[in-house]
């Protein structure tokens, strides 16, 4: 096992087909920035909520009760021992950064439940356990034996990579074992419905070395796609992972298995694992994504609809679902660097993942849509709880995605307020981005030798600065790496200017609920119109947005933890006719009403206040 | 047992509550006109199609197999019983108007084996009865023996009314007794998961003047909202019936219930039944349904969404909903005469009810979407065969929705050419309606003394004009009865102009995927525009209408079995741009593009041809 602090969230650093290496988790350090609000919240907040949920909700005791400490029934759904461990994972992530007495005594002692209940053959699900232990592996298709293992295993690794222990990797290598003994050529088939398990084992074998792990996960994407668990689209069984050309089925279960593909393809690039992820990616970012990067549009199987099926009211958009996806494109960026995964894995945090979570922490949601007519409130815990930890593992987490190296240099894929250390080099980052254009580089330790620095200039950004030592630089393009190479020196400063003007976009006609509207962003920031925002009496609903006036941005320190905020020109058309018909002749003129200011905030902030109306898409006026 | 020719569907000659009574089945006779081609496609078409499709799918060997005589196993749907039941409602319906020796024969085989399948006891549901006979009654929400129970009473009624047999309501009585003894105050409590049963139950106490079945039918409704089945909306068990404000739930379940609540109301005149209906009918007109008619609209549940939530291209709007739309409407009207409920059922029927069968009487749509993006063609028969059978009896029983009377005289609800005969007015009305605006009624015979003839003008009407014998009628209004007292002599006219200019409507702002849209009617009817009418090249989705350029009329007799199509000047716009993007910066203008003219066709014509792309509300041009 090797004991030199591993690598990050995912572990490229022996990865024979990866472009970039994951860096340790304490080689970033975020400061004062955007994202370490996020994290304190998270670590403050989040936590604490999410360890008393635990309890509440039985998840905790469903250990106990199988370690034969307490007696009991099993709690809550079936799958809920993940619940644990994406909180084991989300905390472990928190103890790397920062040593945390009460998080470091909740994780110590739920590791040590965790082993207890522990099955003498390394078999580890209490809901079976429990309820049925002689039904093992009867049900792969709806139960989620192996999805829970998947996420032991992930817990495990993160827990080993924070800690000085390998008490929960044990329990993992355990278990993982006890699976091999079970499943593989010539022992038994088959898949699990949920797919996790196979990236899970990916990077336990990176952990471990252990081969049979690699090969493990390679088999269960192997056996996708033959009908051995129902060849329902639902759970991607209905075609094999190579010959798939969109995506398909839950959401987070064709996420979850094209990172475990990601994963496979990274330690052994086997090509035509990438050709249809390499399909299915065009696919989904070309006809089934919101323009927030939420992907899963349909409630019914919390799927993938058909091409352009994507509404504003009722678009699904699972917090999870949006999670997989950076999980997902994160793979795809260490294997390929290139930058349009970087990209949308910007996009989809700063619009897709945090518009699942309250500005406090505390209060999440499941779906998560473009429209609201005034009724949609964030939750607490849910009752199927799988994107609360979710997002607390990634928000714990998203200081891992801003850097990796190669044997060329380093490669900067997302901006915040940072210190980056390497072996070689020592980096402060200065920026207020996503609010503020500049981003500032210094060096302040470097090497011998050149060193390529690569900076990802987004692809959303219209006229790119980068200056080396004050120098501007040519050829700059979005959507690319600026790759700087130098013999740098301490004191050497690069200088980045992503000018964020505000942007309306227009959806492909086939996206029907957005003919004629448009949705205004600003750098890496969806907006959206809330009705607290805007004059009394507005409806952002029956508002149309003048996309030829310009429009002006303004810092409100005070409103939603301190947000930019942009003001645009509209005409509020009056509806009190409309309170007794559905429907009616055309008889008012269309173009007309009164001329309003609106006032648009981020999407992720929305749902922060009171109840109240929101948009995204708002119509076009003229 | 009442053997004096019965009244129509619903039997409305001795309720106390009914402002209208229906008439006898012969009564109204379609000529040529528009429903007596429907019904002819229905009788040579559609039936016999049913037919194959009820021996294909085993739902006639499932009554084989309870009867003994033969061997097997229970195949299809748990509720399939019902299939039969409906088509065997419709069989009896076209017997009732025109002896067709195929239709009786297999008429006489299927109530043959029904009866040899009946208990000893009464019970009767081959389901139960071949799979877990001793089950009976154990999972009132999930299965459907109630529900199946209610179909087989209303073809009971149907076969008995149409034809001299009572071999078939006999069935029923033994089954309704078995039922009444096991439900009722003091013994079994429960309401059925699916409604259907109180409906035909009050219809079986209208034939046979038994009361029991009247307070049976009382008690399933009263027994609802009490969590008795699970207190889920999905059921209506959420709220007791007089306390709803809206429709909730599956909207067919929550449609029949309706329609079973009206029966009730016909018979006792309950006014909190009354009150709460009119509730939730207001809810549903003025929040809960398509332009359509469609109702039901979210896929999940097949469910009533929230207010306004009212998509396009997902909108489920399930044909049985509308049918079951048509029904409750239909038993409004009987108690209360009021227009409203004669303009709904309708425009229901013209735009709800026949979109979901082709023009061929063989091809199905389950939901009924408002937007095609090119990949939405009907089917056959479903593996869950409601809808297929379900408007095979709306279709052959649609001219009893025409006519009703009352002591005051005779009410023409809906307009067709045919000969009305009542026992003191004979009538020819001579029309093209829907097609032209046009409606000429002469009388053939009256009896002596006056009597009123109530003329419906339709609430879509603009400048509705009535003469009798030429001499203009005054103060017509349209959306309410034009009420013409008179003694009526043979050779007396009435002449009713209901001109039907084609009309653009918008949508209340919350109905957001219609924001900045317009759809289109003329008279009763909703049109749309499908690709394949349009100038080649032409993407109707992103295609924008001129709503102040004039529309033209064309009456085609080649097409879609002759339809009056409309041309409007539309504005294409280029889109070969797009092929690789699903969100862009605005950057083309948006106003622009080419003058192109565009034909529309009624609604209920679509996907009748090769599959092509369709929308309903189409972009506003300016």
């Amino acid at each position: 096992m090797d004991r030199t602090p591993a690598a990050g969230v995912v572990d490229t650093l022996h990865s024979a087909h990866a472009l970039c290496r994951s860096l340790p988790f304490d080689a970033v350090k975020l400061r004062d920035g955007f994202w370490s609000r996020w994290q304190k919240i998270n670590r403050r907040e989040a936590l604490t909520y999410g360890h008393t949920q635990l309890v509440e909700s039985g998840a905790l005791d469903n250990f106990a009760v199988a370690a034969g400490r307490k007696t009991g029934t099993f709690q809550n759904m079936r799958f809920a021992d993940s619940d644990l461990y994406k909180w084991l994972e989300a905390a472990s992530f928190e103890l790397s950064r920062q040593r945390d007495a009460w998080i470091r005594q909740r994780v110590d002692e739920a590791v040590d439940l965790i082993a207890a209940a522990q099955c003498q053959d390394g078999y580890l699900n209490t809901y079976y356990q429990i309820t049925n232990p002689k039904g093992r592996w009867t049900n792969l298709r709806d139960d989620h034996e192996l999805y829970c293992a998947g996420h032991l295993f992930q817990a495990a690794v993160a827990h080993f990579r924070a800690t000085d222990s390998d008490a929960l990797l044990r329990v993992a290598q355990r278990f993982a074992d006890c699976i091999d003994g079970v499943f593989g050529p010539g022992r038994m088939r088959g898949a699990p419905g949920h797919p996790e398990i196979e990236l899970a084992l990916v990077e336990l074998f990176r952990t471990t070395h252990q081969d049979r792990y690699l090969k493990l996960a390679q088999f269960f994407i192997d056996e996708r796609g033959q009908g051995l668990i129902g060849g329902r689209a639902y759970h991607q069984d209905h075609v094999p992972v190579r010959d798939a050309t969109e995506p398909a089925g839950h959401a987070v279960r064709q996420l979850y298995l094209l990172a475990g593909m990601a994963d496979v393809y990274l330690e052994v690039g086997e090509q035509r694992l990438m050709d249809a992820m390499d399909r299915v990616w065009h696919d989904m970012c070309t006809r089934k994504m919101s323009i927030t990067g939420g992907v899963g549009a349909r409630h019914e199987g919390e799927a993938f609809g058909e091409s352009y099926e994507l509404p504003n009211d009722r678009v699904y958009n699972e917090t999870c679902a949006q999670i997989a996806s950076v999980m997902w494109n994160w793979r795809l960026l260490l294997a390929t660097g290139e930058c349009r995964y970087a990209d949308l894995l910007e996009w989809t945090l700063y619009n897709g993942v945090i518009s699942g979570v309250s500005l406090d922490g505390k209060r999440f949601f499941y779906p998560n849509p473009l429209l609201s007519r005034g009724n949609i409130a964030r939750s607490g815990w849910f009752a199927c709880a799988c994107c609360p930890p979710n997002v607390m593992r990634t928000l714990a987490s998203v200081h891992n995605y801003a850097v990796t190296r190669n044997d060329m240099g380093l490669q900067i894929h997302l901006y915040d307020s940072m210190r980056i250390e390497t072996a070689d080099l020592r980096l402060e980052v200065d920026t207020d981005y996503p609010w503020q254009p500049g981003v500032n580089v210094r060096v302040d330790e470097a090497g011998s030798g050149d060193t390529t620095i690569s900076l990802r200039i987004p692809r959303w950004c219209g006229r790119p600065i980068v200056r080396v030592n004050g120098a501007q630089v040519d050829g700059i393009r979005a959507g690319a790496y600026c790759d700087l190479r130098h013999s740098w020196r301490s004191g050497d400063t690069i200088e980045l200017d992503l000018p964020m003007l505000p942007v309306f976009h227009e959806a492909h006609p086939f996206v029907e609920p957005a003919r004629g509207c448009v949705a205004l962003s600003r750098g890496p920031l969806v907006y959206c119109f809330e009705g607290l925002d805007q004059p009394a009496g507005t409806n952002v609903l029956g508002t149309a947005v003048d996309t030829a006036a310009a429009v002006e941005e303004s810092w409100q320190d005070e409103l939603l933890s301190g947000v930019m905020t942009l003001r645009a020109r509209g005409i509020a058309r009056d509806h009190t006719g409309w309170s007794q018909e559905l429907y009616r002749p055309l008889g008012v003129p269309e173009i007309g009403g009164t001329p309003i200011e609106l006032k648009a905030i981020p999407y992720f902030a929305w749902a922060n206040r009171e109840l109240a109306p929101m948009v995204v898409w708002m119509r076009r006026a003229g």
